[in-house]
């Protein structure tokens, strides 16, 4: 058995079993295995950023990691963007990286990298295979690597003759580690605190946001009297109607800060200390006062749903019901702002809709909104790196259909200038003929960044201007839609972007709206 | 003066003139000492990768470097693959990356990354400015490194603190060492090589392949009776009428080996050994005979066109007149071939056409046909990081109009798969009115992965066609463009693509031909 067979069945023994591809020269005997060996589903994607965004959305929805394959150094290169906001959402994913035989290396041939180097910043786990014999192996700790809570990414890079050679052997599944254990100190003390403290808040992250953690946040905040917030951004926050409406910490310092001004008891579970995406100029880097007190009941890597469970116990918080989100917003009328697409979008999107949301600075008031929205999943940008949106839809909707789920629609909330990174998906969610509804905020800037260049305290002159602003030419997004396979139309009112909408969502496959803003 | 100030002032004062860009949060302060500052265009990029290319494109054309402006570890990260190609092809870049105050970075906020560690395996030197006082002695370092013969990557990595911050002081120019010094020994045991032996010949790379450097080759070659040849890929390879024939060494394996069976002693000018892109099974890793004899005339940093000097000097090797070419091709007629379409392409190309090519398998006959062409520059892929002839082309464009040869047209022989990549360049060929026909070759798959995966013995089934082939939708290359605002149009024959090859070549702008072969 060649070591790239091993390879495939480790996978499949593994439960890894899509894989996001973006091959070449060096993984052709990978590429044979995959083709011979049944059990891996394999999505072509033309660039690989779409690949590992696509890999993150699969994560997000399946909590199932999917392997990537990536070609030597330079392709993994180009996908370690959205593996840095896979591990910021935490995200399960086992890299593949085809590479430079391992006799070859040393010869310094022209696409030879520093693969291992590039890889570290955003993995768990690195080891390039240096022999059939030991692929198999190798892809086992990766796979247990990738399904370690909260879920971690796990780079294997495999040289050519590590993957042509014979004499590989399918490594059988090892067992993944529980969560790191719970301090039942963290527990006591976190209990004390909310019953104790008033102006206490319990901050949620990871799977706190999902369903479960919620209810059991709100038995806590009912018998206690705290607060429930979340961190700003995490992988999937399950929200909508029958479900706690909780509100995010801003991405904006100031309003950051005057929401969480009045706490001086945070106890984080599963969160991190609330921290600026940027520094800024006589600015503190925390939003939370300087003096309230931080206390840990759940690190990200220990089970926070057993965390609330264990507080829950420890409070005997009984059962409380989850309030009424109030009523879902109507279709609103009148002029495109950021207040009445959210009115819009909370009114229109289906039940269990999947809301891949890269609107950045236009999308800051959809949160409140789309609370009382029908039942959905949010998937945000974790880690701040551009060009997610579309990736993440694009995996999302693979990861759905994979668990049954694929009547979902996806509905990508997609800045302009975000969206061009990673152009390239849309060709994949024609292919695969995804339910997704892309719809493009078309403001034609980069328009927080003018915002934060207001923010220097300059008018942006004719430089400035140049370079963050996307018109002269304007993007055609109909047309560039259309070059990639995907059917599109343009919007310039609400009622004709509600229109599409509506009309999308009844399509079996994908389509873009531009809305002019 | 603010630290981002001094940097801008330094740039300037370095000859560093132009700065291809894609900004974020973190360089407000720089992109507004850009705009109150005069001496550095900047030039708006979409996607980073668009950027490192371009800035790759105006070294091969200018010999001075230019600034990039990328956005935190992510960003760079973007532009990498492009930055590897920059490398291999040794041009010169000054790279300023934004990234965290230094202050904040160990809050580790969620656009915190790795940056250092994923510069360096693209960068000769990668340093982090951690005061504004020092950002523009570290500029002039940066500058100075960029510059070092033949062409290197510096990375300045720019804190948003020691952006803003006062105290900032404008580096001065610091003096370039000259190239590595000649061993005279080198330069005699190759004048004696070529003297005494049969069978022997002189492999040129880097600035060899300038027409100044093949003059000196043709004396040489004609006063011992040595072939000349050049390796695969280099930066810029001057052809065309007047210029020597000079034969590649070809990618594909066998051709190289049968190229270079017969020859015993090879003397390298500025080329390394000619190593294979790729391992394969049973297969050499170098494409000369095992048992030939390697010859350093001059390695990579030295001055390879004072070593050819030195040479003829050596030699004293007359002046000899350069053969010609022979006739230019006609207009070809009939089917769409590869041998075709480089015909069509030698006998249409204006003079001084730049060609960007990056058409990977289907352009392997363009080298031959090409030579009787009108002169020309050629700008290859380098590193074998496909995505590399959109940008590329974009910033030969600009380089070229910099040093007042702006009615040079650009040629960018592009396949569709690697057009793919980095497709958001055209937005900026748009928005600068760069004059470059982007011709693609449309074939729909990954050709060279197919020809690759034949060879590994295996006829493709359903899984592997679908990851090697760009079908299933077709891309629209000419609604691709007009998204992007670039007009195009398709051919589908020879006449047709003559026509709109004539027509591009008159416009002010770019255009873009979508050729289905």
């Amino acid at each position: 058995m060649r070591g790239a067979e091993s390879l495939v069945h480790t996978l499949v023994k593994g439960g890894v079993d899509h894989c996001f591809a973006n091959p070449g020269t060096s993984e052709m005997h990978f590429v044979a295995a995959l083709d011979v060996i049944p059990g891996v589903r394999c999505v072509l994607g033309l660039q690989e950023n779409v690949v590992t965004g696509a890999a993150d959305g699969f994560w997000r929805m399946t909590d199932n990691p999917a392997a990537t394959l990536l070609h030597c150094g330079p392709g993994l290169a180009n996908g370690l963007a959205n593996l840095h906001n896979a591990r910021r959402a935490r995200s399960g994913i086992v890299n593949v990286v085809g590479d430079q035989a391992t006799y070859h290396r040393p010869f310094d041939a022209p696409l030879t990298a520093d693969t291992e180097g590039w890889a570290r910043g955003v993995s768990a786990w690195v080891r390039t295979s240096v022999k059939a014999e030991t692929v198999g192996a190798d892809a086992a700790v990766a796979i247990q690597t990738a399904r370690t809570y909260p879920g971690q990414i796990a780079t294997l890079i495999l040289p050519s003759d590590s993957s042509w050679n014979e004499g590989g052997v399918v490594g059988e599944p090892l067992p993944v580690a529980p969560p790191a254990g719970l301090d039942p100190q963290q527990v006591k003390n976190a209990a004390r605190i909310l019953r104790e403290k008033k102006n206490a808040l319990l901050l949620l992250g990871g799977r706190a946001m999902r369903e479960e953690g919620q209810r059991l946040a709100h038995r806590i905040e009912v018998a206690t009297g705290c607060k429930v917030m979340s961190e700003i951004y995490n992988g999937r926050f399950q929200r909508g109607r029958g479900r706690l409406p909780i509100d995010r910490v801003p991405y904006a310092g100031a309003a950051a800060r005057e929401m969480l001004k009045s706490y001086e008891h945070i106890v984080m579970a599963g969160a991190i200390p609330p921290v600026a995406f940027f520094a800024y100029p006589d600015r503190p880097s925390f939003h939370h006062p300087e003096n309230a007190g931080l206390y840990v009941l759940a690190r990200p890597e220990q089970d926070v749903l057993q965390a609330l469970q264990a507080l829950v116990d420890e409070l005997g918080a009984p059962e409380a019901a989850i309030p009424d989100a109030g009523p879902r917003p109507e279709l609103p009328k009148g002029a495109i702002s950021p207040e009445s697409v959210a009115a819009l979008v909370a009114a229109l999107m289906p039940e269990n809709t999947i809301v891949a949301d890269e609107s950045i600075g236009y999308g800051r008031a959809f949160g409140r909104a789309t609370l009382s929205a029908p039942p959905h999943d949010w998937l945000p940008l974790t880690g701040g790196a551009i060009g997610c949106g579309l990736p993440l839809a694009t995996g999302a909707a693979v990861g759905a259909r994979s668990i049954g789920q694929g009547d979902r629609r996806v509905l990508n909330l997609q800045a302009d200038g975000s969206a061009l990174y990673t152009v390239q998906a849309l060709w994949t969610q024609a292919r695969e003929k995804l339910p997704v509804t892309t719809l493009i905020f078309a403001n034609r800037k980069y328009a927080s960044l003018l915002d934060e260049y207001r923010g220097v305290g300059a008018n942006p002159g004719r430089t400035a201007i140049d370079m963050l602003d996307l018109g002269n030419p304007d993007i055609n997004w109909v047309h560039l839609a259309a070059g990639m396979g995907v059917e599109a139309a343009k919007a310039e009112t609400l009622d004709a972007c509600a229109d599409l909408m509506r009309q999308s969502f009844k399509r079996p496959g994908p389509f873009l709206i531009e809305l002019v803003i």
